[in-house]
């Protein structure tokens, strides 16, 4: 008789929660959120896991089947898996607000999240400024929207996360145009990607926001045993091999000693 | 042969990820950093849980005993458990290097913290600016650093998340003075402290960064199945009882509609 919503953490099945696994065991159905983040295992090891189905749900099925999801949620224990933490998107409150609406109890599991397990790279929490998300561009649209939030944090010495546009299952604008959904294959912005957008932005706005020497730290898979962690300018990153996704990149504000000292381990040339 | 890093996560033993449960059930030593944070959950219910002795690690161990802490790890491994996420604060830096430099492998396993978990009150953490924390005035200190973070952040439309004090085994400046260590007893700021101290900075500087009429969540225990969120204005909050600690405040920015829908079911007062 509760709606759960599961952070799965970053990497495996072994990173959900012992409180996290032990409702998902008791409860009737559960769907597991693909398209906000991905997790970096497949869906049949989390069935074997916990001995049970799992539905993908898909953007579409949580924003138009909604009842379906919540069905039974009054007699019986249902299970919403995210990776990294419930609420490190918006996306769910609809779902959350529904259920409350509908009086089924809502409960919340965290665990971590990129916004978070960042701090493993060595820039400290407390000195990122709002974080930003970059998309890909497309031949006519190249938004640039955080141009001036990165502006702001780097003029108060703050750090900046950029989260890195993930594509999955979106249809394509061709297939839309002709009134019949083709889905275009799954995408992951790497972090070389970020970095050329970034710099193109940059030489059309020439505010001196950021530049090629501008000390960056690319991530990937954070949390895995194939983590990656790379420190160096954004032209000496836009050159680093970081692997499968997922990646975020940190546009470092001023360093103190402390994670000078850490970001030295990770550094593709020495300070 | 592992030093392992393990994040806790907020409340209670079973919030540890099941692949920090399995590193913890293989290691010589465990050692429960409890100055930073607090778990809401006794050390005697860890040790009950992983079978295992759990040693309490003050700052003076963490700070001093570095070399004992890792005596051995090149042969065995020990897990250093932290409240939270590991890297939720610098301070556990100098163990990590210390470890790197005697050429023992360091393993991290994250966990939520308040920095993602705080996403459960409904404010997006991607509005958040610089995090700040609060200490307890004395008759004599008054800091108020903050201050200018949390205006910055508000002219930005941002939310600014306030970290409230802890003192856990703290010597008394009296008994410093004497050359003879006697300790206070343990004190956590409550949401009433922290914004009473904040009013009086904003009469003293009356620069505008905030007032009684702002927007605020507290937030008391979060994770655990006592957790309390109350939104409402600075003055409004003043006056709720948020129980036994952890607290926290965020004070609000700009909301976009779907925050406010979402604060709206913590609401102290309808907007």
């Amino acid at each position: 008789m509760v709606l759960y919503f599961i952070g799965l953490g970053l990497a495996d099945e072994r990173d959900i929660t012992v409180r996290g696994l032990e409702a998902v065991r008791g409860c009737s159905r559960i769907y597991l959120e693909a398209y906000t983040s991905i997790l970096l295992v497949q869906k049949e090891n989390l069935e074997k896991y916990y001995g049970k189905e799992v539905i993908v749900a898909d953007r579409e099925m949580v924003e138009s089947q909604v009842d379906a999801i919540l069905s039974g949620a009054d007699k019986e224990d249902v299970a919403f898996l995210v990776v990294g933490d419930p609420f490190g998107a918006t996306t769910h409150t609809d779902l959350q607000l529904r259920a409350k609406a509908l009086g089924i109890p809502v409960s919340v599991i965290h665990n971590a999240s990129i916004m978070n397990a960042v701090g493993a790279c060595g820039l400290q929490l407390y000195r990122y400024g709002e974080a930003v998300s970059i998309v890909f561009f497309t031949e006519s649209w190249r938004p640039d929207s955080f141009y001036p939030r990165i502006a702001a944090n780097r003029q108060r010495g703050l750090h900046t996360l950029c989260l890195l546009d993930i594509k999955v299952k979106e249809p394509s604008l061709e297939s839309l145009a002709r009134g019949r959904k083709v889905y275009e294959p799954a995408r992951y912005m790497t972090v070389n990607t970020a970095i050329e957008q970034l710099l193109e932005i940059e030489e059309d706005r020439k505010e001196g926001a950021y530049g090629p020497d501008t000390l960056c730290v690319g991530v990937a898979r954070i949390g895995s045993d194939t983590q990656q962690i790379v420190a160096g300018t954004m032209s000496e990153l836009a050159g680093v091999d970081f692997g499968p996704p997922l990646h975020s990149l940190i546009i470092a504000g001023e360093t103190h000693v402390i994670e000078q000292e850490i970001l030295a381990q990770y550094r593709t040339q020495p300070f």
